[in-house]
């Protein structure tokens, strides 16, 4: 079966019916009074994948059910287990959508809806990718479809699903469709994401407020001695300062930053995007380096003393900062946030006590470029796309796989199909129609490849 | 007239009496409910001033009334306005109270009211100091009463009162009693006060909050910016680093820093009080230096990002901070703030746009040691604590000072009769008896020696 036929096969009308009548159910994971939009629509990815030859059921969890299927017709071939969610975000702020958020209409080549590209989309091409095979013959490898209901609210039940379910979840790769590629037209494989440590720093002084005419220049001042700190956390190059930060971080290869640097990127536009005039950050790096390759260090929220109208002239008895790490492969959360523990008492200014105030971690992954899954990732994508796929990592942490990769012990495999421009949580999310039907051609390349 | 003299003619039992009189009215001018016990507390102390001989009136302002009243017997003798509010803070938190704000009650020596202090006590003992005298003949000065009703919400009304009846109030010198002795049996005269600048700091990065994951690396984060920029306000000295911030100061002589060393002062106290570790600050000053002769730089508010619970991976758009400096004579509010405001935007890190937003300010004031009023002062207290006084200043900033200086152009002489242990403004304000009775007599030496 060559790409044209399939391509020529796809019923692009009736695909995107079906999509859309999956994006009129408002199943937001968040909304306390949708629960019976949600069990709607696991109920209608499960009927699908039953009339597909899949053994597919609706399994219950603390929160929000699991839909899990599978079609394990392909004996000594790998076994492919799709993840994918089928909750959305809040359509929240309605005013601000050009047509409700849950009656996908198209306009100017893309739906309009939301879970448009994230992520029933994304999730629901690679259903009509294994149905386009199916009306064809038997799936070329054995797979399974997971598909969650809370991802938009943390997945807070999935660990607990993949324990219990662990034998029967067993496969050679995850697919995972539920992010952005690099650019239009650049078909993207994902290849490792950033872990985190997530931590806040409190600053005590006095023993309560003081009055800033009576007790300043001879009292601690808790918020400058915050700002002290954080500014102490970073030299002039952008460098986290934390003793052994950089220990044994897995430093980019020669070959990774000739990858990078010559992609589509432009550092104007990409500070133009965020209207900054310039992009400051770890002296030494590109902007893609500092971004998928390199830890940060970001203060994320900060306060202390009055804020509100007008003036009080108060020295505060405290302050406080909430302070995220993104930490790459061969680092440690944990070890990192036991190292920021350490350094921020022996930094604080004299006259104030500070100490870090654990949140939460998460591990950095990084997966084999030259994995036989990623090469047939690759060879699908050349397919739909006609040029090679660009190997990037992401910036961001994606907690689930961790799970995935402690649990289930299998590698991960992204293949995103949307686009930044989706806008994705956003009023007016969308997904381009071209971008759906390609997604559903490579996931049944993909599985063809993988099949190989 | 000798001190015994007077001592013995004080009806302590009728001076107590009258001052629990006016203590049990609640003159809580923030309080809108209580217009009608602000007249009340007006008119019983324009009618104890008319009982004495003063021409006495209440008069209406926009706000609360000013209760005016003068008794000028004493020609070719110096004018005395002596300052003071009936007004009083709110009682909240009401349950910390042991006995209720309004009922005065003596426990240990003390007076526990809410305005025992702060300022009725202190007012109220130059009434009583005036009486005495009068009730061995005539005043051996010229007396005026100014006592205002919006002290406790910032004299929103005073300043138009002094224009609009500053022919009336022309005096020699300005008396006020609202204040603390630097300590028990200390005798004190205050004869400076800090100025003020306070201006917000803001920092804008994106155009729009940011994901610390996507973003994280590449994008500036501004409350980091604002860190970095509040940390490079000082130096590792302690000094403020703003281009010609000290620039003219009228620095402390070595009389001054001779004096204030002889004072009993503890750091180790000090620090106790308020419950810190160490007192840092600027080097080369000593404690008391810093608080009433140097300038500050406290930053009293700052906010950015998230703070609620839990956590967030979001870099701001913004942050902001209130910061506040103290001026010491030499320093001008409006050109302090023009510095800062010239200074941040330089200092703020690429990618990121700072600016400064004026709030208000307030001059820094130094009297004249050696004036007669001083000299005079010093020997009343004498004769009441057969002690010389201290001459301190007061880090605080008080805005009244201004509108004398410029309209009535009058020095004003500070003559304290309180103690921060009488907890102004706190639960369970209190006026030691012993206080409120050297207060009286304080105040009627004052006179007679103002009349030499």
């Amino acid at each position: 079966m060559t790409s044209a036929d399939l391509s020529a096969l796809l019923n692009r009308e009736q695909a995107q019916a079906e999509l859309f009548d999956l994006l009129r159910i408002p199943s937001v994971s968040a909304d306390p009074t949708r629960g019976a939009d949600m069990a709607r629509a696991a109920e209608f990815l499960r009927a699908k994948l039953a009339a597909l030859g899949f053994a597919a059921r609706v399994d219950a969890t603390a929160g929000h059910p699991v839909v899990y299927a599978e079609h394990l017709q392909a004996p000594g071939k790998p076994t492919v287990l799709i993840y994918g969610h089928y909750d959305v975000q809040p359509e929240a702020p309605l005013e601000e959508w050009v047509t409700p958020p849950f009656e996908p209409t198209v306009r100017d080549g893309r739906i309009y809806a939301r879970g448009s590209t994230d992520d029933k989309g994304q999730a629901y091409a690679h259903v009509k990718g294994a149905e386009l095979l199916l009306s064809q013959g038997e799936l070329p490898v054995n797979v399974k479809f997971l598909l969650e209901g809370e991802e938009e609210i943390g997945s807070p039940n999935l660990e607990a699903y993949l324990r219990e379910h662990a034998a029967e979840l067993k496969a050679d790769v995850i697919l995972i469709s539920d992010g952005s590629r690099f650019a239009p037209d650049v078909p993207t494989i994902t290849y490792g994401v950033r872990g985190l440590s997530y931590v806040e720093i409190h600053v005590q002084g006095a023993n309560r407020d003081l009055h800033s005419g009576s007790y300043g220049g001879a009292a601690p001042n808790p918020i400058n001695a915050l700002c002290e700190i954080i500014a102490r956390l970073k030299d002039d190059q952008g460098r986290v300062t934390i003793p052994g930060f950089y220990d044994g971080i897995d430093e980019l290869t020669a070959d990774e930053r000739q990858m990078w640097a010559s992609l589509p990127h432009s550092d104007e536009a990409f500070a133009a995007s965020i209207g900054v005039p310039a992009l400051p950050g770890e002296a030494g790096y590109s902007t893609l380096e500092r971004l998928w390759g390199r830890p940060t260090l970001d203060v994320n929220g900060i306060w202390g003393g009055y804020q509100g109208e007008g003036s009080k002239t108060v020295i505060a008895a405290k302050a406080g900062a909430k302070v995220s790490m993104r930490l790459v492969p061969g680092q440690d959360p944990e070890r990192i946030t036991g190292l920021i523990a350490d350094y921020v008492p022996k930094i604080a200014p004299a006259g104030v006590s500070a100490k870090v105030v654990p949140h939460h971690g998460g591990r950095p992954f990084k997966f084999d470029l030259n994995s036989p899954f990623n090469k047939a990732a690759n060879r699908a994508l050349k397919r739909v796309y006609g040029r090679e796929a660009v190997f990037a990592r992401t910036g961001g942490s994606i907690p689930i796989v961790a799970a995935f990769n402690d649990i289930l012990q299998a590698p991960v495999l992204f293949v995103d199909l949307g686009l930044n421009e989706d806008a994705p949580h956003s009023p007016n999310e969308s997904f381009a129609v071209q971008d759906y039907f390609n997604g559903i051609l490579t996931s049944a390349y993909l599985l063809q490849e993988l099949g190989q």
